[in-house]
């Protein structure tokens, strides 16, 4: 398999629909590591274009990596090891291009049903052949539209049964990476 | 179906198997809150005997119930609704038997096998047939042996396909929940 993801904080939505750049937050970068970690991702990219936010997800990852917290807790420092930062999504792209010989393909996830849809099936499926893959996440009130249009395909809403649909971003990323890549013990 | 949750914040283990309590952290609050109403949960007990950890709960609850967020964030205010703050464990057993009319299962949940386990299928099929189901979660290193021995059930460790083993509690519930009451459009 070759499944990279993306943690977007700019550009998102806010609850108005409008544009936005979102704050990082800490425990996006540690859930969504560990989850990553468990389900065999090869790189966690954290996609934001503000320098103060790039050195906030530094010093995290650098405690750690190399600081008190690489001691205290090995299999956090392997998780976080996962973690790549970027300025942007086409960055992003670019550098999974070079790393995999190939453009990946994009696959966003909404709250809402999106352009065009792909099953979990058929992505796990795809996952199977060695297809490059990139599993796009929006923080705040998710993806703006530019990233949606760019996207090859859209996985469906993660509905339970009561119609709520409003899942935090990094409860939203366990659940399709279990969805997509989780062993069959659910069954 | 019949499913109320529970965190447990004492008695714990910590990283070396002693029994200790833990603090609340705000985004268990949160997380947990609105996958259990995306999933259809009835109550989700936070267990914390401390007065300290007892208010902040209630600060953070109150502040989404009745506070600025309330208007701020309808969706946030619906999942808080769900919480329900208890002393110990025996208190959400109680509560749980007297609404339900009868003492519920007890599931626990284990990043290590435990116990007599119980199977994904067979727990979804318990709950199709509206038997009373509490679900327990640990935070700190897990739920402390005493918690376990009273279990009725431990449901499988979450396994990816990499042999790491150390995801939140937050994705932890967020993948139970799915597995068990997620729609089946994950086929």
């Amino acid at each position: 398999m070759a499944v990279d993801i993306a943690l977007i904080h700019f550009p998102v939505i806010n609850k108005s629909g409008e544009t936005i750049g979102s704050a990082v937050t800490n425990l996006d970068i540690h859930d969504i590591a560990r989850a990553s970690k468990t389900f065999g991702i090869d790189n966690y990219y954290i996609v934001t274009p503000y320098t103060d936010q790039q050195e906030l997800v530094n010093e995290i990852i650098e405690h750690w990596q190399t600081g008190h917290g690489a001691g205290y807790n090995p299999a956090r420092k392997s998780a976080l090891a996962l973690v790549r930062l970027k300025d942007t999504l086409d960055d992003v792209i670019g550098q999974v291009a070079g790393e995999r010989g190939q453009k990946p393909v994009l696959i966003t996830t909404s709250a809402q049903l999106q352009g065009i849809s792909i099953t979990f099936a058929e992505t796990r499926r795809r996952i199977e052949t060695n297809e490059p893959i990139l599993l796009l996440f929006g923080t705040a009130h998710g993806l703006a539209p530019e990233v949606l249009e760019k996207a090859d395909y859209t996985l469906p809403p993660i509905k339970g049964i009561t119609g709520y649909n409003h899942l935090s971003v990094r409860s939203a990323v366990s659940i399709i990476l279990d969805r997509l890549l989780g062993c069959m013990e659910k069954a």
